[in-house]
């Protein structure tokens, strides 16, 4: 089982390395930027088991070593099983603020 | 429009920091975890326009600022417009090796 967390820094926190990126991208001839934020994609395999369980689990991991609820939110997707179509599943978002 | 784009290593490149993710998790008490990666996530607001021309692009700043494409793989995926449902369009996988 493959989950994917994404790690980004809240709205309101200051994006310097997604500033650095969009005035890199203008620069460049892309002045249909209009804002850039970079974050954090963890790729997790897991061993099979159930899936509501292994969410659990894994924000459980989010809020303890994976993200810094103070100035990231965090939010955890699984992908289909590889024998599936390639399918991602939206899920809650979660901002512990 | 709001487009995402994941930059993750190629499969054959070591991944210190996943490494790294890993074993705190191992030793964390989860035992589960079989493999960590970890990539970044790029979202990127661009003016509206025609989504397949905002591809074309975007996969251009891939190429030349976003990703290194001897270790990198990147991807394109758009979010749905903000007034309809919170959807990703998954979207080709690009390896340029």
């Amino acid at each position: 089982m493959r989950a994917r967390v994404f790690v980004t820094l809240k709205r309101s926190v200051l994006d310097p390395q997604g500033k650095a990126i969009q005035g890199a991208l203008e620069t460049l001839g892309y002045p249909e930027v209009e804002e850039v934020r970079v974050g954090k994609v963890i790729e997790i395999t897991l061993k099979d088991g159930e899936r509501s369980a292994a969410r659990a689990r894994l924000e459980e991991m989010c809020r303890r070593l994976l993200a810094n609820p103070v100035i990231e939110d965090y939010r955890v997707e699984f992908e289909a099983e590889p024998s599936g179509a390639r399918e991602t599943e939206p899920t809650s978002a979660k901002d512990p603020a």
